[in-house]
């Protein structure tokens, strides 16, 4: 039981961790299942598409010198001789004065040069009446005019969106080299805890860090592993930490007390690079490696928990899944209700709610309060370099509501 | 192959969705995965949180009384005669001059109404040295004080947080009421398509509506049902129609050419509210209600597609999930690089890239061309009472990207 020999600032934490922070290597995945997902490698078009000339309009393929001098005063009459539906083209080839019915999407017939859409024909059985002129190349979709065989269609580092993933297909991939996502171990300690799904039962509570941060892990593109309680005890902790993973998220048993015991672990057997943060909640944070893991020791407050997570392990988890640092929330400016005192060196986490358009910090202010995560519509950072904020002050609120918007 | 008999405006077609769209009935689902899903229910907590005293800080648990006069010139000893360890409380009663070693959400023995810091006081052997008081209930967290027996906690209808289900969990429930993810059949006919992974071949192109609207509904919170291509035949695409599913979403043969089955079927079967949508793309869009489900007809081209399903059947299917009916895009203001010609009457859905801070349309406006959708950051609606934007102009962009910012 003693303090923190020197809190790192906020800033230096962040620089350690962007140093240690490296894009998790590239996996293949079902194009089908590749949305929401970023690319690992840049992506260039085996094919044209279309593969071949198209209506772009349903009506005739025609030669459009054929329908020169054509107007509804001077009907010009073709000879329809088959048609062509997507998928099922004309198999002949059509000649000066001749016709064939098309639809949207089906092949040019050898021979056509343009479409006359249907609006501007008359049609009497085996014949047609074109009722206006076209020039050639009209209503055609050309040759690759979607995308061209050798064209870079994607870039590595792009986040696919759903259009990415039709797009993708259009062109014959069946498979995508992504960003893996990292798998993250969640390691919860604390005797007194119940898994979740349990009742509280006399003086053991029940675990709220773990799913919480599971949810956390799986908004933010990482694999969730949490099979469970660790045992409150070096050995556990210490084979906890070495587990087939790329994070390490160790909630509970982060300060500095005798049974505190992940931070002495990681110091041992790997780096404890950040012990101590000048930050309100969360100050008993850590960030190290063991083993080429990323380590992060998150306060057992359930706030604290909350609060070291979105600022060091979430951010982490986007990117070395190829993601952004930014926070997944929603922003709004608005004004301080009223002041907020803060210290200068120490960076504020304060819960708020919006009241009638203004900013409402909530008035209990306890890291052990998950209720109070609840309650808020969201948070605002008071920097270190400020000594609080007055009534008034126009601050911006990261709404923990819905990350869409 | 005749033109539609009359448009809808936007509104119009909105209006009627809105009017059948409901929300899915509730299920249970387990609490650690309930993060994203929509509460069916109010919840009420049936324990307190905590469920007894606990220590806010590592130290001594003491009667307040004996700190009384402590300072550090002033010293006052204390017996210690236990510890108090989370989930391994003191099992005795502390006494006047006794005190109990206490560590951060630790139960309080019994007798003891205070924690005194252990930065605040010196420890020898058997004894601890107080250096400061405390007045009673100090550093003590108050049973209930998180949450109160019998306290609404969350109420219905709200998206749940990561931390959501953290409380969720700490209250001791192991299954929630959320509501039901809507069941989305997708329906994508034409003979010509090849199903998404395959290579394209001849005069057969690849399915990328069905894995694009499949990635769309998974975005908005359904779940994608896609068997695969259904055949260009009535019988076929009835039957599909009537997929054991809450929402039907239909691409390609949506329009009124003889080959578009689809609208004739939910005419005949059901109610085809709206068939023709005054907008540019996806003028050929169909609503409607087939046995109680929706039915959506979006054309085949791929940008009307994309904009028919964000238009209409993507709000649906958000709200019958619980969800919101608001676009999950992010939204920038910036002004027009160039002007925009439009039509009165019709509502316009222009894809655009931003330019240094400037919005550009793209060049090529063909919903065929998927690629746009590609290329563009995101697109910008006129209005279908104006005839078009001047250069300048202020529009809102809706960006494609990464819809989490």
């Amino acid at each position: 039981m003693r303090g923190f020999a020197r809190r790192s600032t906020v800033a230096e934490a962040l620089a350690w961790l962007d140093q240690h922070t490296a894009r998790c290597p590239e996996e293949w995945v079902p194009v089908a299942s590749a949305a929401g997902r970023v690319l690992a490698r840049d992506v260039t078009s085996p094919v044209d598409v279309p593969p071949f000339e198209r209506a772009m309009m349903d009506g005739f393929a025609l030669r459009a010198a054929d329908t020169l001098g054509a107007t509804s005063y001077n009907r010009l009459a073709l000879e329809v001789i088959g048609q062509s539906l997507p998928g099922r083209p004309f198999a002949g080839r059509l000649g000066p004065g001749q016709a064939v019915r098309i639809m949207t999407g089906a092949p040019l017939p050898a021979g056509a040069d343009a479409v006359l859409p249907v609006e501007r024909v008359e049609i009497a059985s085996d014949r047609v009446f074109a009722l206006g002129e076209v020039p050639p190349g009209k209503h055609v979709g050309r040759v690759g005019e979607d995308i061209a065989a050798g064209a870079r269609v994607l870039e590595a580092g792009r986040w696919l969106r759903p259009q990415d993933v039709g797009l993708l297909a259009s062109i014959g991939l069946s498979q995508v080299a992504v960003v893996r996502r990292p798998r993250v171990r969640i390691v919860v300690t604390g005797d007194e805890l119940l898994p979740a799904g349990s009742r509280p039962e006399g003086f053991r509570i029940v675990d709220s860090n773990g799913p919480m941060l599971a949810a956390l892990v799986a908004r933010d593109g990482g694999i969730p592993l949490h099979p469970g309680i660790v045992p409150d005890q070096p050995e556990a902790i210490l084979q906890a930490l070495r587990s087939e993973c790329d994070v390490v998220v160790v909630s509970g048993g982060s300060s500095v007390g005798q049974e505190d015991h992940a931070p002495a672990l990681v110091r041992r057997h790997g780096e404890l690079a950040v012990h101590g943060i000048a930050m309100r909640p969360s100050s008993p944070t850590g960030l190290g490696m063991l083993d080429g893991r990323l380590v992060f020791l998150l306060p057992g407050n359930p706030v604290s928990c909350l609060c070291a997570y979105d600022f060091f392990a979430g951010r982490a988890i986007r990117r070395l899944g190829g993601g952004s640092a930014d926070w997944p929330y929603r922003r709004v400016r608005a004004p301080l209700r009223r002041k907020v005192v803060s210290m200068v060196g120490r960076l504020d986490y304060l819960r708020v709610q919006l009241v009638e358009g203004q900013v409402e910090p909530l008035a209990v202010a306890g890291a052990s309060l998950l209720s109070s995560t609840t309650r808020a519509d969201g948070f605002v950072l008071v920097p270190p370099d400020l000594e609080g904020l007055p009534p008034g002050a126009e601050v911006e609120v990261f709404l923990y509501d819905h990350p869409v918007a």
